[in-house]
């Protein structure tokens, strides 16, 4: 089983990739796009989706998180990181890619057991759990996190556990954006 | 001079295709994109991806303009409508289309005469002055209104004359997207 976890930005993209094996979690690669800042905004955004259907290209995931946004009071903000987060959706749905969506909290409860972890907090928790020999920049440590996340979900359904706080079946999590 | 109009949306997305020759407006196509509902949303963005770039690769439009958002008071209503603006501008810079960038506002003043002008001042305006036999559905109006202006300002910059409230020269336009 191999997870694309991805942390949705217009100017940093984090992108993770993991195996989950036997248990255990295997770290594939991990990453930042960075469109140029010179580019207009059309460019941009097709960096993104240029670069991303390549990682789905060479990794081939067998699901795909997403984190989830938390629509803050700024809509500028929120048009602007849904321009980016349209288009990493968008090159997903090509790829047909399950998408799976999680918040940031139960990512961070997740991985370094309060929903409240700083950035160092996950940085440090993702290295120890990837075995890696250094932490990822974070915004990469995000989007593995996410994936960490997302292959714990998976394997609590495997072994017929319902997260208690989830509203629906966990087997229909690629659904989850289906009204957004 | 060839000239696609957007007019994007989440559950709709208008287009409309015109060609400026010799000071004339012809109209070329229109329609409106419309995700089928039931599908995961990344399916829909890339449903909404797809089929703009089709219609770029039919209609080889030399210039496109998109309308720019009002960001309304609803964080979440922007954040939805910024993933299907994020797709359509991925694909014009996937397609290497010249993007620019209208209000709805100075799109109703150019066609219609007045910035108040309701949904179906513009579809009839649209109608005279393309000399369509029926009225575009609105989506695909306001599409083909988006056109009709930037042709007009095109033809503005092509005699030397410059928008009284624009901000920087016209020529310029496609890179007025460049940091929002």
């Amino acid at each position: 089983m191999r997870i694309l976890g991805i942390d949705p930005g217009s100017n940093a993209t984090g992108y993770g990739v993991i195996d989950q094996s036997r248990g255990k979690l295997v770290h594939i690669d991990h990453g930042v796009l960075r469109p140029p800042k010179d580019l207009p905004t059309a460019d941009r955004l097709a960096f993104i989706h240029r670069e991303l259907l390549q990682i789905v290209s060479v990794w081939a995931p067998d699901a795909c998180a997403v984190e989830r946004i938390f629509v803050s009071a700024n809509p500028r903000s929120a048009l602007v990181l849904g321009q980016a987060r349209g288009v990493i959706l968008a090159a997903l749905g090509t790829s047909a890619v399950p998408v799976h969506e999680l918040s940031a909290r139960e990512v961070k409860k997740a991985v370094v057991g309060t929903g409240a972890a700083t950035k160092a907090q996950i940085q440090a928790m993702v290295q120890r759990l990837l075995e890696l020999g250094k932490a990822p920049p974070s915004d990469a440590a995000d989007a593995l996190a996410i994936a960490i996340c997302q292959a714990h979900s998976s394997k609590l359904v495997g072994l017929g556990v319902r997260n208690r706080r989830a509203r629906r079946p966990r087997s229909r999590g690629s659904f989850a954006l289906r009204n957004s």
